[in-house]
């Protein structure tokens, strides 16, 4: 089959040639490849900043990327009993044990035996990748794999957060989202159809702003350095119930507590910046802050029910697999509008 | 009636003869005081920290300070209807609205007309004070007011922290309290009595860990530098599911976070010092940082339903109200064993 | 002043020239009434079905009924600090005494000394009404007495019942709505504000099962003896998670917990019948039934920002005061379509 | 290997030699079988009340009871991960998929492909059994099977009962305990663990109440026609909060439900009986009926927790596995004090 490969750190991609993965336990399930979507996240392990954890979990080069994987079920092992052979799937990103307390109240992300095919094994780069049972949601016919690929990392990141928020959320309230791009604008889509908050967006571009408006924001603030100014205006000078923050870095994080209203809470979800809070200010407002961590299966599923209902739409661009070198310099180069999605030669055949 | 008053900043206390409170306002109730307990917030005021609060709320000096305090009901206003002349009360420390949605949701400490006696008017230094009948619980007759004064603010604040916290401690897993003095000492009896969790307390004092074990802590871990390596032992590596902490500050917050499992809740009621948590951190763990304010008043009832059955206990140290100054000074040097408690002339009588 | 008032059990009411009400306590509010909602309780008061609850509280004839009720602020008491003269406001039905545990933690109508107007003193079919400062909410500007008045009992009843359903209704669940009339039509609008689920409306009415499309309603069935079968249909053989009755008679209260998949949850709003269902049943499915009674002051405040919003709106027919019997009789005999509102002629002038 | 089999209903069963279970898929486990316990339920499988279920399932005679089991892992399939030959380990007692929306939530009881050994497949009384890796559960060293056998299906459902009432148990509640027998008497612990709540348990035996006594209970009332009243007398004349009934049947889920105060939950564990209460008196009080079915995986790692910590310990009376007959003629006949345990012959050795 074809795959893009990565050999060495600082390198482009490679377009390689490679064996098929293969069934080797009773959960696995081979998944043959309808889109995969191109995450931040792959720029950083081809620049080398997850070094560290690849080496720790013994990642071996050359190997394929690609952790936001949609497809078609291929091959199954002698246990799966869930999906069959030829059927329309997203899959949940993170390969889990099912075992351990964690998974055992449904709490994925924090299983103690978790793999992250794509990060720490191959990923879905390629025509086919193998994953497990626990992985597959059967997808409604309505929904092509190319559609809703992005959704099992960076839509499924945006509705955890935004499901753990809407328990604040009751009519009246507002809650602000910080960052309009590929996880916000999914995060406004899920807060409308979610709760009845009035939802106030902020970001440095107006055209993201834009289709935030588009797709439900009641209000948008140009992050401008007057954004604070004007959240606190739009919400009677009180702050906001819920900051659902999907920048976190570059200052952002500091900014994001100060838009909130007494006993609100700060939902972090974009990184790379440093919390500054004074345990004064945590304590005289009680005010919580909150990071968020990928989803659950459960919630995967969830978010699937709203794409195939139509309540949440990507916005996307696709390449051709071969392409991926070109699209990853699309997305850093800020020239990617929406979120790109590299399509096998096997499916677009 | 007999005070002791500040008359400026950086000045003690003087004890004077001042007219009793009146009633002016429906809703008012002079309490005889019991006891009033003494908190390090009394220092900061003395000492100035709290200007700006008190010059903003319009404060005239001199005026009596006390915010943890409980007595007898001497005189109702036209309205109130929860208590009669002489009833054992003890009092919330927030006046509040009962009108605005924080109050009429039960998050007394939100209310958006709130007064605190003892900061910004006064309080129960003295042989009467004024407050309000919201304010008021009665007593069980086995509680004397000198018993339970410094539940007002100081029991109220820790059991409030750990009612939060009881959500997630179910039978195996860990709370590490730190801090085992005033608040801490009580957050231990309170976990003892709303949670199976085991108890893990950490305090630079040997004495503190002492008393700590005898009123229901599980392990104890002096805080010698490597009191973070004892905690990951204790809790098989993985950490804590709730730290709560009544430090704060001197690098404790920066400790604290360290302590927890993935993810767990830092709860954070100590403060003088700042949190600097990366935004990366707080993702990749999925923890939570809550912010803890004194408590309701259904808080307060409920503790004091804990302190009539016997559950909670406070360690105290009994002075004469014109012996305020020398209580303060023993507070500042370390040498006051348990909660100061303030006996006013008429209750002593 | 006007007013409508019974002189006795079985009779029409009178309309009357009575005295206007006064202040007599600090937290009391007169308010000039803009409209009054006609309810099928004010029919059961009139035939004496509530006299054992009238006679217990000591009522005497002849009173006002009337416990729907909007209007403007005319005058208040020295203790009212939350509305001003003037205020548009409409009225939480129960005068609650803001001081027991009930209150205290926003449970309203757990109140351990409520006072229900309309019900048990005089209510709101008259020029003026008086109520309590814990009574008042003031209404968006673009919202209007006669539009809203019959939120303060039906609609808020149907918010309640939503929101505690709310908290299980994901996407991908399903909402059974049985009875479409008055309250069941606000539970939709409702339902469809806060919530992602799909939402299958029962009635036996073809024209209400119309009107429940056009505000919201997924599907609609007609109680015609196949619905249990036609809403299992509907949900995969599995059963609806939440199945929310406003009728609770006439045999509804034993099919309602048919329609209940594993583990979901009957509402009961409607009474008159009696539930009959084996324990056997109760835990073997792990079913819940969850009695609900009208509604919060916070509940009423949102459901006032879900009407400003123009999320939820009713349907009304409004008659003038004196025609009240005309109305009864109407709602008795089904010829009132939406809500009666009752205009005094102070408001009509 | 020996088991006690039943051949056909109405039968003794009879002690057996018979093929040792087989692995045949990768999560099978074999477990050398230490203690069984007795349930009242495996009397009514004899009997033949369970024949519509067992039939329905495909149940082959003659078949092994026992569904309360504990033992050492003797033989795991090949993608066992989670325990090894040796471990000792008690099983929850559903075989569950893993896979369904009900799994991924933690929500074992409600899997779409549970099965249930000891009802519908070979079950515990016998030297060896089959379960699945879900099933299992590791125990604590100081923990022996013949100790804790009967918490897999007895103690896990007191406990998820209790677990549920927690939530709603804070400091001055009260909690009602109908029936102090097998599963009551762990409730009544459970509850002491996991609450501050006042326990009150009625039942009529005067020895199991002077047992609840002893484990916990605050105040005991006999179960004489004044029970009601009692309770009423020990809840200031209001109710309890939670009422947990263990009986549900001879009227005693009629008597339950009138032990509640306003806005309190009724759990039914117990069965045989119907619910008979007015939608009226549901409505008006605001009450809630909550069923109860077994519980979940980690509910019962918990209460293995608990039994390590001595918190909650069980009163069993052991009999030999050849014995079984003889031990349900003691429990049918009230001969039995305590839960009965059967070790089968070759954990006897």
């Amino acid at each position: 089959m074809k795959a893009a490969r990565l050999h060495a750190y600082d390198q482009e991609l490679s377009f390689d040639e490679v064996d098929e993965p293969q069934i080797t336990g009773p959960h696995d399930v081979i998944v043959r490849m309808g889109a995969a979507g191109l995450c931040r996240t792959d720029i950083h392990i081809r620049d080398g900043d997850w070094r560290v954890a690849q080496e720790g979990a013994g990642l071996q080069f050359p190997y394929i990327p690609g952790h936001e994987n949609a497809g078609w079920v291929h091959q199954i092992g002698s246990a799966v009993s869930n999906v069959e052979v030829g059927n329309t799937v997203i899959l949940h990103p993170l390969v889990t044990c099912g075992l351990c307390r964690a998974c055992r109240a449904g709490d994925d992300m924090h299983c103690s035996n978790g793999l992250f095919p794509g990060l720490v094994a191959d990923g879905g780069f390629a025509d086919f990748m193998k994953t497990g049972a626990r992985n597959c949601i059967k997808l409604d016919p309505g929904l092509e794999p190319k559609d809703v690929a992005a959704h099992a990392d960076a839509g499924l990141t945006a509705y955890h957060a935004v499901r753990k928020a809407a328990n604040l959320l009751y009519p009246g309230t507002k809650a602000v989202v910080i960052g309009a791009g590929g996880l916000g604008h999914i995060a406004v889509q899920c807060l409308k159809a979610l709760t009845p908050a009035e939802i106030i967006v902020v970001d440095k571009s107006e055209a993201a702003l834009k289709l935030a408006e588009q797709i439900g924001a009641d209000e948008t603030v140009v992050a401008d350095g007057s954004h604070i100014e004007k959240v606190m205006d739009l919400t009677d000078g009180q702050g906001a119930e819920a900051v659902i923050d999907f920048v976190g870095e570059r200052g952002v994080e500091k900014e994001a507590p100060q838009m909130l209203r007494r006993a609100g809470t700060y939902y972090v979800i974009g990184y790379g910046g440093a919390l500054d809070l004074l345990t004064h200010t945590m304590i005289s407002t009680e005010i919580s802050v909150v990071g968020n961590l990928v989803g659950t299966y459960n919630d995967l599923a969830e978010l699937m029910t709203l794409a195939a209902q139509g309540k949440v739409t990507l916005h996307t661009a696709t390449y051709p697999l071969d392409a991926v070198n070109e699209a990853m310099a699309d997305l850093d180069g800020g020239r990617l509008q929406g979120r790109g999605i590299m399509i096998p030669p096997g499916a677009a055949a």
